[in-house]
Formats: C-alpha cells, structure tokens, sequence
C-alpha cells in the first residue's frame, strides 16, 4: 500500500478534496448541528476510488484539513495516521450504490434524531419541505439483532438501500433518510457542503413538521401538486429558482 | 428598455432604495428569519411605478447593493443582471392591490410556516400580538391544482388578495398572512425595514401562540376590549405609545 | 415644576440611578428578553419621591443613560424630553403599593407570556422555582372592559395589588406576577438589576414548566416542605447560599 | 488546621486542579447550561483526601481559579476565604461512595429538569443516548420531610445512592441521574472537564426524549442490542469509536 500511500500525499485532487471535506465538517459545527465530536462528512473522488472523511472523536476545535482520512472504497486506510469515522462503511456503501452522490453527512441534530427515535417518517407538510426533498424523509426499518453485532456500520447502509429499492424512492430527488432509533443521513449530487447545507434544511423541516403535528396531530402531507411544482422550480428541467439558467 | 435602463442606473431614488432592501434583506438574515437564500424583501418607488428586490437564489453571506433587481409592476427586469427572486409576481401583485402598502417580506420562519402548514390562522392571544396585528394572523384557503399549474406566483398573490377582501380584513391594520402550506408574507405601510421588523413579530407571536395551545388547547381569542385597546395605543389618531407625537 | 427640575439635572442619586435603570434595560436586551423597544425596567430613588423609567419605543440599540426619564408617583415627567414608557401608571403604582419593591421589570419574554395568555398561573413544580420565587407565581384575573377604556395602565396595577391582598401573597417572597392575556411584571427589593435577573429566571422556570406540562400533564406542584427548604436556603434569617453571610 | 492550610497553599496538584475545576465551571456557562450563578462543577485530587468545587452564588462572569474551594471530604472548608456551593455535602457523599468518579457536575439545564420535574427517568430511545449513558438516567424517589429538614444537601447523595444500589446501576456505565423535583448530577470516570461534557449531552438526550414524547407519546426504549452494541463501540475493552485504541 506505500505505494497508493506515495501517490496520495500529493495529489492535487486529495488536497483540495481534504479541505473542502474539512469546510464542511466545520460549517456542521457552526450551523449547531454536531456537538462535541458527533456527527461526520464525507467526500468522493472523481474517479469513484477514494473517500475522505473526518477521523474518529476528534474535537471540531482542533480539527485540521490534515486530519481527514482517506480510505478506499473497500474501507482500508491510504494516507493518515489517524481512525476514520467509526461510520465509514456506511459511507462507501452509498456511495458505491449511487453514482451520483458526492458527498455524505452524519449528524445527530435534535429534531431529526425525535423523527428517527420516534421511528416515523418526516412527512412532506408544505413547500420548504417540497423545495427541497422530494415526499417524505423516509425511516428506514430496524436492524435485526444480526445485523447489529455483524458488520454493524455496512448493515446500516443496506439497510438504507433497502428501504430506497424497496419503495422505489430516488437517491437523487430524496436525498436523505433516517435511519430508525438512531438518526439522519443526508446526501448530496453537487458536493459535500451541499450536503451539510441539506442536513441544515433537514433539521428545519423536522422542526417545523413536529410543531405542525402540536398544532393538528391529524394534518396528512401537502398538496401533491403543490409539493410537485415547488419541487420542480428548484430541481429538474424547468427550475427556474437561482442564478444558474 | 434600454432608455428605461439608463434612467435607472444614475437615479438617486433607485440607488437609496437598493441599499434600503439590501439592509432589510440583511436584517432577515440577522434576525434569524431565514437561513441559506431563504426568504425575500422588496420595496417600491414613490411613484409606484418600480419594486426592487432580492435576487432569486443568492446566498446572504455575498449579498450586495448592487445585487438588488429593479423591475416594473408588470415583472419585467429593468436594470440587473441577476434575475428577481422567483415570488416576484406576488409582491408586485400585492403592490398593486394596495397603494398603501411600501415593504413587502416573504420568510420561511419555522413558527410561522409551521401554522401555514397546519392551516390555521394564529388567533390573537394577547397584549403582544394586538400591539402589532389587529385581528388573527389569516391563514388562505389552499391554491387549485389549475391556480399551481398556472401563474402560480402570481396566483398566491390572487388568493392573499382574494382571502382580505372576502373576509373584509384590512391591508393596513393586519399586516400579515400565512399562505396554507406555505408560509407567512408580512408587509408594512411605512418602509421594508419596518416590514423585517413584524416579520419578526409574526415569529415571535407564532411562538407564543403556539406555546399557548399546548399550556390550554382551548383558549379563545383574547378579550377583544383589550384586542382594540392595544392596537390603538399603538396605531391610530389616538396613538399614544413611542414619541412620535 | 422648573425648580424641581433643575434640582434633578445635577443630582448625583438621579444620575447613578439613570445609568443603573439603563444598564438593566440593556440586560433585558442582553438576556433576549426583549425584541424591538418591547419591555421596559425602572427604578426608584431611596426616599420614594422619583421614579426614573425608559422612554416609550426608543430602540435598544439607541438607548443612552441620557434616555432615561424621571417621573413623581403622580406620573408626572420632571426632567427630560423624552416620554416615559406607557406602562409607567403600572410601575408607579406598584412602588406606592410596596415601600419595599426597588426595581420593576415588563417584559413580553415568550414562555412567561404564554402563562399569561393560557391565563395560568405557573405552578412551582421544583427547586429551581423554589429557589427563587415561592410559591406559584400568579396570574390576575382579566380587566373588565371598563377597567380597559378607562385608565388602562392604572388599573393593570389595581388588578395586581388586588389579586396578591385578596390571596394574601407577599410582594417580597413572590415577587413576580402574570397579568392575564398580557404579560409578565417583575420585581425586586434590592434593585433594578436584580429584577430583570429575575426576569430572566422567571423565563427559565416558564419554559421548565411547559415542558414538565408535556412530560406529565398531571403534574401537581412539589413537596411544600421542599418548596420551603429551597426558598429559605436562599432568602429569610437561616439563608446560607451565596457568599453573603 | 493551619498546617493543612499552608501545605495547601503552594501545592501544585492542588493548584493544577484549580485551575481545571474553574475551566470545567466556565465550560458550564460557556454551553447555557447555566444562568446566574446557578450550576456548580468538582474534582478530587489523587489521593482522593480532598475536593475542589465552585464557591457559593458567585457570578460567572467575575469567577477566577482563585475562587475555587478546597474541602475535606467531611465538607470542611481548608483553603478559602470562600464558603462552598451549598451543594457541597452531596459532592462529597458521591465521591466516597465510588472510588472511580474524578468530576461531579450538578446543572439547572432545563430540558434535564423538566424530567426531574415530572419524576420521569429519560428512557434510552436511541444511539445518541446508547452512546452516552448506559440505560435510563434514573430519576431518585422524593425525599422525605424529614430528609428535607435535616441534612439535605447530605440526604440528597443518600437517596442518589440508594437509587443505584437498589436498582443495581453502575456509577461507571451510567454517569448521570435526576434528582426528583431538583435536577441533574452528572459525573465522570475522568476528570471535570468530561463531566461537563456528559452534562451537555445529558441535556441534548432529554431534549430529543421529549420530541420523542411528542411524536410517539407510547414509543419504548430503544432495541436493547442497539443500545449494547453503541455503548461498546465507545466504551468497555472492546471500544473502536476514537484516536485512543
């Protein structure tokens, strides 16, 4: 492995992906959604070979681009003298699963972690929700006790697929999920601060979606009209939201 | 359009306006009221013939003046660049409604959306809300799916206007509604600034409302002597509160 | 009234309890116990003849010691261009009411407003309230409408006096009241500082009631004789907390 | 006890630790979980003959490593002109009962209290918990008037211990517990430092168990094999979550 471990070290792609991975584990701490060493963010290569990743319980306040972790998709360390996130099989697995996503967050942010222990989906009850998930945040099953004392972290990614597969949910248009009794996971097409920006709109809309429920407990998900057009001026063909078209 | 451009580019009132709805924009963002590009703040000339608004889609941490988006009240684009913030048509469109109206705010604040997605009006429940909005905070009916599919921003301004004069609710006593699974616009009738301010206001009652129904789910409006007694220390020819008089 | 206010302009007990009254007002901002100009605190000087107040709707970010108005228990302004806050006929008449009240606090903080507009007095469910106000705080009964249409800010204070004589609880020991469908009054026997302290912790208190509400909506108030160890830890001859004695 | 004073004055252990109990008490303030000068953090030296703790209702905001308190663990004060935070006697009661704790943390945070105050336990209903703390944080029965009345603060750290040893609960596993009425005492197997830490994430759990409560008022703790599998990954021989292993 020197070898791969020589051609790492300065690689302009790593560097510059080590940083942008580094960025985004610190905006996830500065927008409140990980306290002490919780919560993780992950980056892929282009070429799909390598992940980088925050290391394992290190403190956000010592946190330096040099810590992240770089690791093949098979979950072996190339170039860091450092653990990564104890939750990394589960990163690869989804990023071997979608093509697409380009960056993966962690958290254990409240009012998405209530929904997960709650074991309830976030429904879709308005257009903040539609403009940027499409339907609800799904929750995934619970893991068997199997599963559970296996390979643990890789259970916990099939068990995400799983769910998407089964109920043929996107990974591109719902690009999060929770997974039951433990918390969210959220992804990104674009990149990993995308990602970090959408666990922050996660968060909002668990909040919002319980306050809906104290205020009329039998409220049912949005117009599905209304939750398609929103959806769809910010995402797909015809978006018209933003600078960009 | 081009004549149009140039007499705007050198126009002084147009210049102090772009720098008052970039600091409103601004203070929305201080306030809390939205996070990532959420959320919008528009003003008019004095003759009503040009509204200047936020830019669709552009992060508030790289927010500029210059930014700002000059369009006339039929939404076309007079002197940008950028393009206008997609709810465009519903400020215009209320702009036009209501020749009082001078500032117009669209927020995703969570208390706020959170009755909007419950299809609640938030009912006036003390001396805090009575200062500021005269009467329950009115939530709309829901949009068509023909009114979703058409002119849709268009169309939420039709049913805000269609729900105040039904209802016969005044522009310039209750400045504010929620759109049903939506969320709030609040306006003012003195400038934008002014409009952030009850924007925050809305928040801060929704909050309060909110805490009230899970302290007693049956409360009823508050005593509507009080309703009026408060509204009119602060509006109205006898008002008494601030120093204004 | 000119040589009244010429003894004022100079005096060194005015001027100490200007900038003391402008400090509390800005703890109150501080704290986030107010948004906007809501809120107000005064004191009183030591023989009882001057109340010093802030001025009605002056923002806080504009506030200087120099804002502050003084005012005699008739509600007469004595030295400053400056109108007091609405509220003053309130504060007036609870100083009368107590020769030992200090400081006094209006606030429209979120939770304690809430109580007031449940019309609910907040029950002392634990150590932390009784660490600090003992027994329940409050809630008045509601003004009738003559009492509203007539002298509104007076008779908010009658409606208090009359509801701590008719229940025979003690300015000293409970020092804060709801006022119902309005909002919370606090007050001190040390000073302008402490009362809005207090009105910090009144806040507290709210928000742990609220959520023990949610957790247990049966809750009845704590063990009498723990209610009274904790306040008399505190207050009273055998107090031993603090540094004091 | 004037030689046990002066061997204290220039004893670096002593110092040192000092120095970290007032860290430990900033960090307090530093995440919320304390206003005024609520709150108090311990440590213990070596030999485990003498405590530092936080000295009785002094404000943070002037509070130096001087300040802190060193007393026997019979509560006699050594080397202060400071009297110690009132709770001290139950500091010292836990620190005898188990040789292994090395910080003690009593907070007023109020989601922690809100359980204490509805005499409820916060159950483990998902990893974040399982991460943390072993099972439920118990919550201690009431204490007797006459407990009350007679060493209280005593009484208290009887009735904690009580609480574990009836109920066969580990001191090392779960490091926090209600007091009924009162609120939290977290400790560490470590040093004051993490006992705060745990006091933070103490007040995190019991924020997500309350939305929990919310969402699904009859949802039961967690998969037990859940729980055993996140309470290893961080702790006990086996434990992979970290730089340390």
């Amino acid at each position: 492995m020197s070898n791969e471990r020589e051609l790492m070290v300065n690689n302009s792609e790593i560097l510059k992906l080590k940083k942008e991975v580094y960025e985004a584990n610190m905006l996830l701490y500065k927008y409140h959604l990980a306290i002490h060493t919780w919560g993780n963010v992950s980056g892929i290569t282009n070429d799909r070979k390598y992940m980088i990743i925050k290391p394992s319980g290190v403190s956000y306040e010592t946190l330096t681009p040099d810590h992240m972790v770089v690791v093949d998709l098979e979950n072996n360390v190339i170039d860091s003298q450092y653990k990564p996130s104890s939750d990394t099989p589960t990163h690869t697995l989804l990023y071997k699963a979608n093509k697409n996503i380009k960056g993966i967050v962690h958290t254990h942010s409240p009012f998405a972690v209530s929904f997960a222990q709650a074991g309830k989906e976030i429904p879709c009850l308005g257009t903040t929700h539609a403009d940027n998930f499409f339907g609800s945040v799904p929750c995934t099953r619970e893991l068997s006790d199997a599963e559970i004392n296996g390979e643990y972290e890789y259970n916990t990614g099939l068990v995400i697929i799983e769910h998407f597969n089964n109920n043929n949910i996107s990974f591109e248009s719902t690009t999060a999920t929770l997974v039951k009794e433990h918390g969210p996971f959220v992804w990104s097409i674009k990149n990993p601060i995308d990602a970090v920006n959408l666990a922050l709109t996660l968060e909002e809309i668990a909040k919002m979606a319980l306050y809906t429920k104290i205020l009329n407990p039998d409220k049912k998900e949005a117009n599905r009209t209304l939750q398609n057009k929103h959806h769809s001026r910010k995402h797909g063909p015809n978006a018209y939201y933003g600078q960009d078209k």
